[in-house]
């Protein structure tokens, strides 16, 4: 079988049960693996993008290293950890120019400097397409550290920001009907210049009010199948309180429509976490609760009427797949 | 200009410019960038490899996954730090067989898990080429760790392993006239599944004697060069005393031929330092004394007669540039 037809998921699912990781919590079943050093752990991941996914030819060089950098540490994020430093390789076609090579990085670098933390260094190799992979470390007291596992049958389930702001702007690329100016710049300003969660993630976690963090950059519904996945739960989500973008209701033609963009697309780098109901003001960012763990069920309930939350969003290397 | 008239290391100091890294040790000037945390430094390294470039068609997957790894893990070797773990992003075309994959997988396990380290993680994506990103954490005392800076005129120069073998095994790929099977069979296991010397670099900034030190990634005479930028000095080194591998002479015309692929030549992953003569005792790994350090001159004694060595080696992202 060809990794095409497998997918990645499957695919990292066959790596996952070849590799010796006793020493890691969680490998590839949250944002970043950890690993104890004194009195922390050390998170880390790993994200390698490349042009013809990941960067369509209206990003800047500055915006592929800022959305590069963000996507790395967007996990950092959502283990609740503080970034310690990123580290970017960069392939590069030889008939690129060197101005544009040094705006990628000054991409990176306003990014890491923007979050609170460094850019450690990097590797640069010649190849035929564009792609980046970026590396982030963060830390994170013992005790406090967030995964997708903990979520419990009767806590809240929340996400910070808006909805269906990135996916709006790749409809918006796709066709010029939708001309709001203001709109428009600030759908494609959060879909090329994502801003990772850091600080609200540390204070998830410093909050003790968390049960379990993901971020949303698969899409909402493919996070809360990830967080179903590691907590052995369900989840019962209420169409009415999705904090919809401005920039989703913009582009869509029906309700329906602006659900898909919102529950079904990724890319706004949001942070979506469980907490307990009665700890929820010890939580000191903004968020917007948008259902309840439940047993086993995924759910959405759309004016009174419950639909299945189905499995759909951003997943690579699977040919049927969607795809922002 | 583009990147590729440029070169990579020229391209490399542009990037270094504009890079805020108050906080990093050593950015872009040693195998590893280095960042204070607690009381030791975090080193931290990624590498790129590709298929066109790093992984001729004779290689494995499980070769290539640990060619990956022990790239990566040689920068670690090459602070004098033990490694925390390994990340390892997999660029691959939709074509590729799963067992492929997992065969580059299991060969980055190998090489972790032979080398006292873990594979951490890691991230898959749908790629033309197949492109692997390693990239390494490690950590080391603060007052012990090691960098390409420190050698003193003095000192002595010295080396780990033997010099030529991977050269000796490029040779023996291109010309099968070279046909000991012996020789060829361990001249391509190195070329192919390199040690990083782990235990060496760490026994090396144990010592207390050493004070500058790199790997040979990229051949000999570009690592002493690396030496002289960072360390002010110059190097004599006698051709007599290097230890050239029995592979490289049993491929080479003659003597010169057998210089060139010991000294010019990358590939070999060994460790090149420099030690206070009067406390050599102190190294308990095996090593061979092949110069000193001088105030400026990078001079190679061939009996007798004094050449310059040539900053000659293994660059990528010049198109002028020699390779193994």
């Amino acid at each position: 079988m060809k990794v095409g037809e497998l997918g990645e998921r499957a695919l990292v699912n066959l790596i996952a049960e070849l590799i010796d990781c006793t020493a890691v919590l969680c490998p590839g079943a949250d944002d970043c693996s950890a690993i104890a050093f004194g009195d922390r752990y050390l998170v880390v991941t790993t994200d390698m993008l490349h042009k013809k996914t990941h960067f369509p030819r209206e990003m800047s060089g500055y915006q592929i290293g800022w959305m590069a950098t963000a996507a790395t540490l967007s996990d950092v994020a959502a283990m609740g950890a503080a970034p310690i430093g990123v580290t970017m390789a960069i392939g590069i076609p030889g008939d690129t120019e060197v101005s544009f090579a040094l705006d990628v990085m000054r991409g990176c670098n306003a990014c890491c400097t923007q979050n609170g933390t460094t850019l450690l260094g990097g590797d640069t190799d010649e190849h035929e397409e564009l792609t980046l992979v970026g590396t982030a470390i963060g830390s994170v007291n013992q005790h406090q550290m967030l995964t997708r596992a903990g979520a419990k049958v009767g806590d809240v389930v929340c996400v910070t920001g808006e909805l269906g702001v990135a996916a709006a702007g790749v409809r918006m690329l796709l066709d010029s009907r939708y001309a709001d100016h203001h709109l428009r710049e600030s759908a494609l300003k959060k879909l090329f210049e994502p801003q990772p969660r850091i600080v609200y993630g540390q204070a998830l976690a410093d909050s003790g009010a968390v049960t379990a963090l993901i971020d949303t950059s698969d899409g909402l519904s493919l996070s809360l199948y990830e967080l179903s996945k590691s907590s052995k739960c369900g989840f019962y989500v209420r169409a009415s309180a999705l904090p919809i973008s401005e920039e989703a209701k913009s582009v869509s033609n029906d309700r329906l429509d602006e659900l898909t963009l919102s529950v079904y697309r990724g890319g706004d780098y949001e942070l979506l976490f469980t907490a307990k109901q009665e700890r929820l003001t010890a939580i000191p960012i903004p968020y917007t609760i948008i259902g309840k763990v439940t047993a086993s069920e995924m759910q959405l309930d759309v004016d009174g009427v419950l639909y299945e939350l189905k499995a759909e969003g951003y997943e690579h290397l699977s040919a049927s797949g969607p795809s922002v």
